[in-house]
């Protein structure tokens, strides 16, 4: 795995995890509490995060789940990628930003890896050759499937989505996420996802200082 | 470039060169000679040439041109690429049948070298990665911009896309397309693309014997 870094001078921050894990509600905490102490914000997600990449995201959302095969899928996601890079991450943090997105490189990573283990080489090389940025720091939302079921049910479609997938699933996930945390431990930072979110959201202070820029 | 070819049973002819050559009409031409001699044919064509690939095309085709970054374009059209390898161009070579194809990886290769000369090996490493595939015959219908302009002036919209890209443009384009039977002898067959369909349909015939299947 690549840990080159973002070549702007703003600070590039993923949240990754589960379905139901609470990275958006994270994702937009943090962006609220470095907003106040005067950091210029631009929070974002993928699949998506641009104009052009909205529109690859609908190819990758919409229709039957065999619609594309799992090569054409990372490639798709790629391009995506490489466009939400280009016309809104990079910028952002050429003026000095910061950019929290919700899903990046590690999202295909662990989900293409659960699915077939022999893909994670190819999303790795893919991401060398297009684009070889990794985030600043990552911080992985961890929680048990059921856990995350049980908030995720709260949110309307969230329940279809964990219907589609099957517990069993997550819990691979799971494991393929927390394995990030040791695959490239100077930027993951493995958070426990259980509590409240004010909760949540200490433990993430607590594992890095958010000086305003 | 790779030499790989092909690894059904079948043949896998591409047609190449400049808009307004004549290549479809030779894919066309080819197509029902050798299925009059009893061969299955598969005739097909790029961008596109399966359902999902398609919906990739209408990415690449529609909107202002500066909507994708050179990156992000060669990223679409190799999702296209491997779509249209999987669910159209693989099958039929392997049950036996010639694919015909309007159009392959050496139209990326030229339209991405053109415009930027350092993209051709990026085009190539992209391609060996994630298709790994080369036609085992390669046309290349050689045209001045000129000639090629006054044929597709016949057509309907042809000339917009002339007046688009420019004749200085093409010019390289077909010096491009050119380069490509030298760089790849082995499966690349220069043809004069000028005189009536029927001379120059003469011509492919006398650089390759197809025999039916």
């Amino acid at each position: 795995m690549s840990t080159q870094t973002a070549a702007g001078t703003g600070r590039f921050i993923s949240f990754e995890g589960i379905d139901g894990c609470g990275k958006s509600t994270q994702s937009r905490l943090l962006s609220e509490r470095l907003r106040r102490a005067g950091t210029e914000v631009v929070l974002t997600r993928e699949p998506g995060g641009a104009p052009g990449a909205e529109q690859i995201r609908k190819l990758l959302v919409e229709g039957a789940t065999d619609r594309w095969s799992p090569e054409t899928e990372i490639l798709l996601f790629t391009a995506a990628r490489r466009d939400h890079w280009e016309r809104t991450i990079a910028p952002a943090l050429a003026r000095g930003a910061t950019v929290i997105t919700d899903r990046f490189v590690d999202s295909t990573r662990v989900y293409q890896g659960t699915t077939r283990g022999d893909l994670v080489d190819l999303v790795d090389e893919l991401h060398r050759l297009m684009i070889g940025i990794e985030p600043d720091l990552t911080f992985v939302i961890d929680m048990s499937p059921e856990a995350a079921l049980a908030r995720a049910s709260a949110r309307n479609g969230g329940e279809d989505r964990f219907e589609t997938f099957g517990t069993s699933f997550q819990s691979r996930l799971r494991e393929g996420f927390t394995s990030l945390a040791l695959r490239a431990p100077e930027r993951v930072r493995l958070i426990d996802g259980n509590g409240t979110p004010e909760i949540v959201a200490d433990r993430i202070d607590a594992e890095a200082v958010f000086t305003p820029a």
